[in-house]
Parts: structure tokens; sequence; C-alpha cells
């Protein structure tokens, strides 16, 4: 496998080959997504937990193919070669979450509503059912190849993955490993596949040629998704970025405000869920918002400041106005002090994404008119906005937070993997 | 009104204009949005009602306006004309129907569900919210023009209508009046907005400019549709056609075959949840189907049946291959002997709009095997496809059938105008 991988690698085929290849790709997926939909959750928990297993066997060829993928990559920032590289923990992690996805209630087949109309005498239910062909495209985490893959099963959908360049070695050998326990745990493996060549034709294929998938879920940075975006002729369920605001109202506990701003930008740097800004109440930007920021400034973050909040430590270095429009995704935060609750919200929605907010107040009103008017796709009170995460919802393992307004909302997990349909029961009735 | 409209109608400005006229549009109804977003039920309703009455008052305006759209048609048919014109009765109609939205609950607000996460201390609520701007692409009906805006505005969201150049004055003159009416009941009228020109690259803008509009519903033909969802660079809520089936089961109670399929193609053959094509088990071809199809032609339906079909009256005609895929919209319809349930569901799957598709049946196991498998957005067991229809499913008013996946499936109501976000209060919290 490492060697015919290593082939497709080096010498992407021609156009025609590649439309060819992702047809009968597409078509082996539409087959398996009709049986999949009909497949029992014991059956779909059965195969996943007969992949974790085969990942644990293969663990060897895993860690060698994914050896090749670190010696071939070049020009990877260091944070990028750690994201690619895999060890035994990380084999073992990737095992662990098929088993949690397999632990998940199945959404599929759920009454989420039934109603019975007297008028008529319809009975009217409408069950959850599978999205269908759903295509991944994502860049340089291998964990995403399983992990994607795993949610789309259980939610009774097929998969196309594919993967960044950088992966593919890795991808490929934890799709063959899944195959493998799929076929063992009774399932077609065609139900996860992953696109062989890292010839950037067949990505586009992929996202214009509309019957072949029902929905396409980009996963790494803005460029990938805009361009995904920009050109698809499907569905798209976008995660963009997450300029997330913690706003310190003048009614907020400075211990609680320390608290939540410092785990809201701290705790990890590198998700979508961080803050990136913190807006202070004027009232509030004296001691207050000296404890917040000196607690960020003492764990090594650097703090940009509007000239106000530069008096507070010497350490606040300047914010420019580019500042205000920046996801760091790093230990940096911008701090600027507000008039009021108001000129926060305008704040939030001139420079936010959408993401999540967050307000920190003992005033109840205050809090309440933040969590109505700022129209983001979560909204908090007193909480970190680290807390943006399907687990924490507890919705169980998700395959993303979506920035998009239709659809799926916030964190996607197994129930916004599937849509619905309407079920009627009549007695025979004709519509008058 | 009437001459200014005309004007631009026969003179659509430069491109560059239509572009300027477009963003500025554009700009007032996203401001329009976040403004309706915070208006209570009550002044919405107050102002649908308002709209209503401004309609009843500007009746000899509007039929004047109709009149001139019917004189400048040309090339229309005549079902086409007939969907064009007004009359007392229509205008009534369409100022009844405002007054039918203002009595429907308000999605806006309402939680759609609630939890508490006793491992992190968080309340969380997933809360409706208004989607923001719509964009309504539509052919001649003059009445979609009053419902599509009345149930924008209802649900939370400003509206940019793009009605057919066929009927631009009718259409022109009832969003005046629409206008006149919101502004009284104190809502924005920028809320419900017309494109004030026939020019074709206005409606191409609308659905490229992604940041303009949230989501673009079209309503008409396939052509349309197919334009918009290949062209459309923002989210599409689209219902394209509706190739219905009914099945015939051998344990189908023959009278209740021939009411249901009878209704079920007849009722109106010119709605999406029109019956196209019957299928019919082998079992049941002799008498059943005889009565079936006996009561189609009495009413003057035209029968086009495959080989064994025509053996039963001489009044079918031979059915070609291209029937099984055509959406007549009128009294014809297609028969089929198929040799079971799996057939009729392959035959289902092979040529059905996966809209609604309906089973007779006294065996409940073959019902809710139909239920299951095939993957229409509407099934129905013993009941009419002409129960398609938002209304007949209790939500009120609809604004299509969905035959898309994502968000709205089936009947698009209030609710489905709405998306939702998560509001989450916390106790000072964070994340570990």
């Amino acid at each position: 496998m490492n060697r015919k991988a290593a082939q497709v690698h080096a010498a992407p085929v021609g156009e025609d080959a590649v439309r060819t290849m992702m047809a009968e790709l597409a078509a082996a997926a539409r087959a398996a997504a009709g049986a999949l939909a009909r497949t029992s959750t014991e059956a779909k928990n059965d195969a996943l937990r007969a992949a974790a297993g085969a990942i644990r066997q293969r663990r060897e060829h895993i860690l060698a193919a994914n050896a090749q993928d670190v010696e071939e990559a070049s020009g990877l920032t260091d944070a990028l070669l750690d994201r690619l590289r895999l060890d035994d923990d990380r084999v073992e992690g990737i095992a662990a979450s098929l088993e949690q996805v397999a632990a998940l209630p199945d959404p599929v087949g759920s009454e989420s509503a039934r109603w019975f109309n007297e008028a008529n005498g319809l009975d009217i239910a409408r069950v959850r059912v599978p999205l269908g062909v759903i295509g991944i495209i994502y860049e340089s985490r291998p964990n995403v190849t399983a992990d994607a893959g795993a949610l789309c099963l259980k939610s009774g959908n097929a998969v196309i993955l594919r993967g960044g360049s950088e992966s593919f070695h890795s991808s490929s050998a934890l799709v063959e490993a899944l195959g493998v326990g799929l076929r063992n745990g009774g399932i077609d493996p065609t139900a996860v596949q992953m696109v062989p060549t890292t010839d950037r034709a067949a990505a586009g294929l992929l996202i214009t040629e509309s019957q072949w998938i029902d929905v396409v879920v980009p996963r790494g940075g803005p460029s990938l998704i805009e361009r995904v975006q920009r050109e698809s002729r499907v569905p798209v369920l976008a995660h963009l970025e997450g300029l997330c605001h913690t706003y310190v109202d003048r009614a907020a506990d400075p211990v609680m405000a320390a608290d939540i701003v410092h785990n809201g930008k701290m705790r990890r740097t590198s998700v979508c869920g961080a803050t990136e800004t913190v807006l202070c109440h004027r009232d509030a930007s004296g001691a207050t918002l000296a404890q917040v920021v000196g607690r960020l400034l003492d764990s090594g973050c650097e703090v940009r400041g509007d000239t106000e909040v530069q008096q507070l430590d010497s350490r606040i270095v300047p914010a420019v106005a580019s500042d205000w429009d920046t996801e760091y995704l790093d230990a940096i935060v911008s701090v600027r002090v507000v008039d009021d609750l108001e000129a926060a919200i305008e704040h939030i929605h001139r420079h936010g994404s959408d993401h999540t907010d967050a307000i920190v107040t003992s005033d109840q009103g205050a809090a309440e008119r933040f969590l109505e008017e700022v129209d983001s796709a979560i909204v908090l009170h007193n909480a970190s906005t680290q807390f943006a995460d399907g687990g924490e919802f507890g919705m169980g393992a998700e395959i993303g937070i979506s920035t998009g307004r239709l659809h799926a909302r916030g964190p996607v997990g197994l129930e916004q993997l599937t849509t619905f349909k309407y079920v009627v029961r009549g007695q025979g009735g004709v519509r008058p």
C-alpha cells in the first residue's frame, strides 16, 4: 500500500483519468450510502469497534506511513509538523475515539417530532435520516481521517475523504485500517473512501459535480474554506474563523472576569473558541481590568491595548486598527475599553465572526440583552469562550463548529450530520 | 409609481448603476434585518394587518397596475396569463393571507431545546433566531410578492423580492402597498423591498454577492431554479420538481386505491404534490387496477400505460420511456405494473424527485418498509400525495416545498425560515 500510495502521490494521473476515478468513487459511495442508511445501530457500532482494533493492530504500519509523510514534508511550520506527526499515544487516541463514537446514541430513525392533525386525520412524524454522501476536505491532521470517517459512518452517511497532500501516506494507512475493520464488522468498506491521489483536480471535481455528494465539510485554514465556499456547487458546512470576544461588563466580578478571560484566551490558544479580543466597560477599566490584564501578562500573553488600556501596565503594547480583526490563534490578545454594553455589542457586530462571544457580569439585565442582541452561533454569560465545543455541550464528538446560518450552526455532531423526512400515516383520506 | 416603474422597466440602467443600486438595497435590507430581529411579535402582527388594510385600500391602483402587466404580456400561455391576472377576489385573497400570517405563532425567540450539563454547570438553550436577509426570485404570480414578504417579515427576516418581468407593475404596486402598511404599523418598510428593475444583471448580482443575502429561495419553473442553483454563491432553498408516485400494493383496498390515486392526480393537476406515476403490484393489476384506471379515465385523465396496463381499457395510450421521468402538471398520468414492493421502491429511487411518494396497502409490514426505504421528503401511507402542503401539516402558510436535504426539507414555513443560536448561561466556570 505504501508503495502504491507513493506512486499515485508522485505521479498524478491526467484529467480524464481523474474524472473517471472520481466518478467511480462517487458511485461506490452512493451505493454504500443506500445500504448504510438501513444498517442497524448495532452493526455500525460493531464495525467502529472492529476498526479501532484494526488501527491498534496496524500501529507500526501507520507510524511508518506517517514517518514517510514527515520525511517528505517541506516548508511546514513547527506547529503544522506537530499536527502531522503521529506516535503511539496518538494512534491509541485515534482508536479510542472510534470507540467513543460507537458509544454515542445513533440519531438515525429517531423522531424529532410527531403530531396528529385532527383536521385531516394524518399522523405526521419527523424522522431523522442520513444526509447521504458527505465530502470532507481537510488539511494536515491525520486524526481527522478517522474522526470524520467515524462520525459520518455512525450517522449513516457514506464519506469521501480528501486529506492534505502532506498527510497522504498517514491518511491512506488509516483508511486502509478502517476498511479492514469495517469489513470485519460486516459493513462495506466503500462507506469510508479516500481520494487516492493528491491531484488538485480531484478536489475540484468533488465539490463541483453536484450529484456526487450531498454536502461538503471543509476543515482547515481560511484559504481552504474560502476556496471551497467559492467553488462549491454542493452545500457547504463551513467552520470559518472564530474571532471570539469576552466582554467584561461594569458589573463584572473582578476575580471571575480574570478567570474567564484567562481561560478563554490561554487554556488553548490554537482553538477556534479562543478569546481574541477583550472588551471592557469604562467603569471597570481601572482595578478590574488591571487584574484581568495582569493575569494574562503574568502567563506570558502579549497584550495589545488601546491608549487607555496601555496606562494599566508597561508591558502592554499598542493595538493597531487591524488587531480588532485578527484571529491570533496564539498567546496574543487585543484589549479595548468601550463606553457601555451597546458599544461592546456594536464592536462585536462589526469585528466578530458570529462564532462565540461571552459577557461577564452580575447584572442580569445586561446579560440578557447581550445574549439576545449578539447574533453569534454561541453566546455565553459568565462562562469561558473555550466551552464552544460539542463535547462540552453534551453532543459527543464533533466534526467542527459551523459559522454558517443554515442547517447546522455551532457544533456539528452526529445529529447535525442527518436530515429528516416526514412519515405520514393516513386512514385512506383524500384532500378536499 | 406606475409611471416610474414603467420607466425603469422600459429602460434598464447600466451595469455599474445596477450594482450601486443593488448594493444600496442590500445595505438597507441588512439594517432592516438587524432591527426586525428585535421587533416584538405584536408589532410584526400589527404591521401585517396594517399592510392587509393598505392592500384593500389600494385595490383599484393594484388592479390598474396588473392590467398594464396583462396588456404588455406577450407570448404567455393561457395558464401563465391566468396566474398573472388579478381581480377583486384575488386582491382580497392576498390581503386575507397577510392576516392569516399575522395569526400564526411567531417562531423567533422560542427555545427548541434546553438542557443543563451537570459536568460543567452550563445551562444550554437552543433559541430560534431569524436567518437575516432572504432573497426571493420568482416568476409570474403577483401573490408571491405579498405571501413571501409576509412570511419573511413574520419570521423576523428582511426580504429582497425579485419577481418576473411579466408581473413587474403588479408586484411594484403590491410592495408599495405593503410598505405603506408596514410604516403605519411602525416597521421600517425597507424590511420588504423589491428590486426596482427587470434588468437580469440585478438578479445575477443578488445571488452572487454572498454578503448581501443569507439565503435565496427560487420559486418557479425548473429552468429558473436550475439557473439559481448553478450560479448562486449563497445557500439555496430550492423546490425542484415533484415527480410523485402512488404505489398500489397487492394488499390495497380497491376503493381506497381508486380514491387516493384519483385525488393524488386530479384534485389539482398543477401542484408539485400531484401524482405523476402510478405503480401497481402485479397481484393487483387486474380488478383493482382496472378500477383505479377507470376512475381516472372517466374524469378525463389521459392514462399512459405499459403493455400490461394497456389491456385494461382501450382508452389507455402506450407509455414511452420518457414518461417515467416526466412531471406532467396536467391531467396525464403514467401507469406501470411492477413485480413487487421492492421493484416499486427501486422505480421510485430511479425516477422520483425525492419530493412525495405514497403507498396504498392494508399490509402494515409493506407500509413500514415503504416508509423507511423510500428516501423522499414526504412519504405517505394510505393518503393522497396532494397532502404535501404546509397547511395540511399544520404549519400554516408555506413558501414552498424544499427538495434539498439541508436545513429545510419538505414544506418551508415560518420555522424553516429561522436558524438558531446557543444561549449558554454559566456560573463563572472555566473549561479545564
